[in-house]
């Protein structure tokens, strides 16, 4: 898809691509090389303080007709817009303030998704530098782990330490609520920790987190077993033998796609292969999401490696590959690395 | 406003205040005294154990559709939905599923919320339960500042710090992300925490923040003078006599709209109470933004306290009351407490 060089949108992350500043209310105007930050008076002294030069900021209680007065000067005939996050009561307002003006309205879904499919290498620095804290965070929570282990913590007293961790105390941001879940809830794919469901050895422990560095995500996830030296590396021996044949069906689709992934595959290709090797093992129907997702400035963003993704996998592009089987009241195991792909192939970040 | 009582929404409160139990990718809806909950596998286990037995969770990839067919068999011909919630995008799908069934789409604003804006007893214990927590916080937070003081602590840490005693170490969520503004940061009224800023003796700390109990929040601000007995209480003493001046305004206003404020005003009345006293000392332009707003299972629901604000305030309804002053470059002062209108008066929370 080409650039579009001329539209409006809400969304905070593509406030911060285009702009280098964020917040909770604003809107944003491309034309071509100009950006307008359309913002409040709690956040336009912050705003012209932090946005990038090219950036325009402009203190409105109504952003609307601001942005209206903006694309009359500038004589937009044309103005993109994502359907899937105005609002309709939105969409109606800049509809009328457009057909006043002469400007016809142009949906594209997830525009500014796809203009950032394809990262720079500066991005791709700060998803790796990302993910690199969050592995230093598993590890050190991994080692906190062997020791609070006498006292049985529960799964909120495990989420609450593991923020800890991922956050080095305080000089990161998440990019999502880690997820914690001790057999049976790990088979709930995002279960909230419960106060009630406490941690003993030989449990199975699902363990799904990330941060933000520099506003970049990061995305990981291990099952651990809770025995002998605890960690949260892939390779893991569970006294069940049953949950060991589980995790070893999970481990080899998320190890043959990161193998056989390539350029030039949509994202449904490279979902069949991790569907594949669960399907042929027999546990097909408890592989009950997507094979993974894109990271960059969302935490979930394109490409879509999904069933029905018809996204066309390209040189540097960062997504997650996360195959997971889940047994109801039982367990779930979950892997999830993040690849860049360079030179055709996933390189591990 | 009626209870509507045929409506679909996605909203996470929603979810919860109807259902017990809420998910990031879920619709609802109600048809009378049936609540339908659609999900997908990710999240439908955990649905199931903890919906309210009047709720019907129905595993779906695709809600859209699963609704049109409840909707058609219950031959609904008219249903509310929020036009502020949902996206054009899946307005333009559910349109095309209500025509095929000839049914409807009415319209309303924010039904939901004005659906809740008088809690019942048991909502209302919950917010008090959830200040209070809130200011167990705000002590421990003021006791930590006198020890941290030596070490001239950055935002971010202060902020780290707030969010261990606010979450009470991993028992309750925060309502929002507590803002920690020294000085000039203080006069930005949504400033994130920098790095950078240093606390110091003398300096003006605010500190804006709240948690979640049983998923109703609490929201409080505090402006403290950091210099002898460091609290958060309201009696405040500055070293700069102007710093005082413009604290004892805002006191003044805060005070005297919870003294005056009745069932019967509406929003804007309450509203111009606050900023009549700032007005009237010659700093009104500095008040940028709203006197205060609902709280509940939403940080900022209704009654909208606000300049513009027809909500008429009755019995049971609870919101900020929050005036501030920002003096651009200098520092800013806000003080809030949430209230709830007992026998036609504000009673503090």
């Amino acid at each position: 898809m080409k650039t579009p060089l001329i539209y409006i949108t809400l969304n905070e992350n593509a406030q911060y691509y285009e702009c280098g500043f964020s917040c909770d209310n604003a809107l944003i105007l491309r034309i071509d090389d100009e950006r307008y930050f359309f913002t409040d008076a709690r956040y336009s002294l912050e705003a012209k303080e932090s946005t990038f030069p090219h950036t325009q900021v402009i203190e409105s209680s109504d952003f609307l007709q601001s942005a209206q007065e903006v694309l009359k000067k500038a004589q937009v005939k044309e103005l993109i817009f994502n359907p899937q996050e105005l609002s309709l009561a939105l969409y109606q307002s800049l509809e009328a303030r457009c057909e006043a003006i002469s400007c016809s309205l142009k949906p594209k879904a997830n525009f500014h998704q796809y203009l950032r499919i394809i990262k720079t290498q500066d991005e791709i620095d700060k998803i790796a530098k990302s993910q690199k804290l969050n592995k230093k965070a598993f590890k050190h929570f991994g080692n906190a782990l062997q020791k609070m282990l006498k006292k049985s913590p529960n799964e909120k007293q495990l989420h609450y330490q593991a923020m800890g961790f991922l956050s080095h105390f305080g000089d990161y941001e998440l990019s999502f609520e880690p997820i914690v879940g001790i057999n049976a809830n790990a088979a709930k794919p995002h279960a909230l920790p419960s106060p009630k469901c406490l941690l003993h050895k030989n449990d199975v422990l699902l363990f799904d987190a990330g941060i933000k560095y520099q506003r970049y995500c990061s995305d990981m996830t291990r099952t651990a077993s809770i025995r002998g030296d605890i960690n949260f590396s892939k390779k893991q021996h569970f006294k069940d033998p049953f949950v060991q044949k589980i995790y070893d069906i999970v481990l080899k689709a998320q190890e043959e796609t990161i193998q056989k992934a390539r350029t030039g595959m949509s994202g449904k290709e490279i979902d069949a292969i991790a569907r594949g090797v669960i399907e042929k093992s027999g546990y097909g129907e408890y592989f009950v999401h997507s094979t993974g997702h894109g990271v960059g400035l969302d935490i979930h963003e394109l490409p879509r490696i999904s069933r029905l993704s018809e996204d066309i996998i390209e040189d540097n592009m960062v997504f997650s590959i996360e195959p997971g089987i889940y047994l109801p009241q039982k367990f779930g195991i979950r892997i999830e690395d993040l690849v860049v792909m360079k030179n055709g192939r996933p390189e591990v970040l």
